[in-house]
């Protein structure tokens, strides 16, 4: 099947979001950098793992971590634990939730757990929502940035008092962290301040930091000790998971430094669209890396128009764009290294070329 | 804590069992085979991942194939699938299957599924266990060879008796081949023929293939389709499963062609194991790369002993010992490519210093 966009996005020299290709150079950069008679991790033990998820818990001020193959095992595991724990198979969490949208109902077909959703689909879940909550749930599912809405985040505030009233009432809160470095420029926070808030939390390395695939799954340790017993339930317990624990390391180490780069990177980006015809961005000043651009244009009309530009300009704003009704659609923006080095006047011309297409098609 | 057998066998020259050392090299040298360039799989399209699974589908003689992080979460999805299939939430399998003893009964606590423990601890599963069971039972798994019984192998008429009883009374069968590509060379069938007496099989790549991790799952086109939506629930179905599948590519490549070599290897170093004093192994004639070694001596007295022989002879037979009663242990040997590289003198002194050790001990 032809996809003329993301043909056309792969064809730009300058690429506008991510870090780079995703492909096994990746891995290969981040190997370059061991030798190769390093023992691999066997089965959750080893130097290797136990290393990196030491780091990782006193990054997240966590007396314990558990690396996982990814994040749809760890976060329905810390969401089993807690049910377990309070006798009650309830979990709250956003209608766009990933445990939601993207898990075909896992939480339920594995594990029995109810969601119970919380807030609505265009907002994030408030103080209220939280008060609203009966109390046989056992838990609370964040997720900072609220991805599906843009990366919307809460007040630090509101944060602080969501997590006074869960423990008050005995609620388990859990951070859906998969893009947790990234918003730490803008609440000025550490990563442990933001987690002491939180009874688990689970960090993603393929997302901003851009490694291969891999999570963190951190609490204390009574907690880590039952996620590794269901980590081996769920056939997340691998002979080597180095592979993915490398170039976690690797990339983190590359590129958490560089979060407040990104961030800045993504404020600007979303005023250059905010300043085109038909274009606003959700959030309309970002709060980390990433934002949502949403055009006021059938898809069909806008393919084109975008198509245009990258063969124009060399400059690859999106590779997909996605409905929004009939009239409108909405791509996501995240801004890895890719965006810094792009010449600026290439992006002007890009978004001059941009604002011009979309004013002519009123 | 010091453990001077597995220091020691680290130390030796010339280690009898496995590949090689089970470091990141192992990787290191699969990824430098294939160009930076090739483009990662993402969750579960791409060429990457869609080539290996139609070969595999193709040496297993099944319509379709699924690439998974683990048997485990391989494994544990077949039978769910065979039990949605039925109706009837009962898998009968040997009592001493991997899903019965290293998964803390995820089988159970996930799928809710109860196991039917089949045959004895000591022996295989026979034709008259299988008329035995109860007709609610909705699939049979039998593993191939069935290592904690040393690796023994049903004769193919008997696995073809089953097969066709299974189709009759229209139960699933599910075949554990961790290590079928291992026994190959005593059937002296081809992977397909033996796969056609079942419904669904497994197969790992990092047994005698000697990969990273990774398992394929193969069957009909609608069970794949089925077992992919379960990977996605289990949390199996990474962006990238690259790592795995490249390396278990490349081995199978180097390592398929020799499973004769090791086979044979096995069945040449088993008979210089009987040849000692108060040593027999299980089998007595091995039927695949691998076998048990039985010592009538207890774990304690056996492993000052096979220290001494290691560091006397640079031959390296075990890293660990397993006790089995008060007054015997055993070991398990799986032979790779690190037998054939053992100089004949060195192991013929091993042996006869081990039989003199054995002898003294009496």
């Amino acid at each position: 099947m032809s996809n003329p966009l993301q043909e056309a996005f792969n064809r730009a020299t300058y690429p506008v979001i991510g870090h780079g290709k995703r492909n096994i150079g990746v891995l290969k950069d981040a190997l370059d950098a061991y030798d190769g008679e390093l023992d691999s991790d066997m089965y959750g033990a080893g130097r290797l793992i136990e290393d990196f998820q030491s780091k990782m818990a006193g990054i997240l001020g966590k007396e314990a971590a558990v690396f996982f193959p990814s994040g749809t095992m760890a976060q329905q595991i810390a969401l089993r634990i807690w049910c377990d724990c309070k006798g009650e198979k309830k979990a709250a969490y956003h209608p766009l939730c990933h445990l939601e949208i993207h898990e075909q109902r896992g939480l339920h077909e594995l594990h029995g757990i109810e969601p119970v959703l919380l807030g609505g689909k265009n907002r994030l879940i408030g103080l209220a929502d939280v008060q609203s909550l009966d109390e046989s749930v056992s838990c609370l599912l964040l997720e900072l940035p609220q991805r599906e809405i843009g990366g919307q985040l809460p007040d630090y505030g509101e944060l602080e008092a969501i997590s006074a009233y869960c423990r008050e009432r005995g609620i388990a809160l859990h951070l859906d962290g998969a893009r947790l470095f990234e918003v730490l420029p803008y609440y000025r926070k550490s990563a442990a301040e933001i987690c002491e808030l939180f009874d688990s939390v689970y960090v993603s390395f393929y997302k901003g930091i851009g490694g291969i695939a891999g999570a963190i799954l951190a609490g204390d340790a009574e907690f880590t000790e039952q996620s590794k017993v269901w980590k081996r339930r769920h056939g997340g317990d691998l002979i080597s998971l180095y592979p993915y624990i490398l170039s976690a390391d690797f990339y983190f180490e590359e590129r958490f430094p560089n979060m407040e780069r990104y961030y800045d990177g993504a404020r600007e980006l979303a005023g250059f669209f905010n300043k085109c015809h038909q274009i606003t961005t959700l959030p309309e000043v970002p709060v980390s890396n990433m934002f949502h651009v949403h055009v006021s244009l059938p898809k069909e009309r806008l393919e084109p128009l975008l198509v245009e530009i990258y063969e124009e300009t060399n400059v690859g704003i999106t590779h997909v764009l996605r409905e929004n009704g009939e009239s409108s659609c909405f791509f996501e923006v995240s801004i890895g290294d890719r965006y810094a080095l792009i010449p600026r006047e290439e992006l002007q011309r890009a978004f001059a070329l941009l604002n011009e297409k979309l004013t002519f098609s009123l």
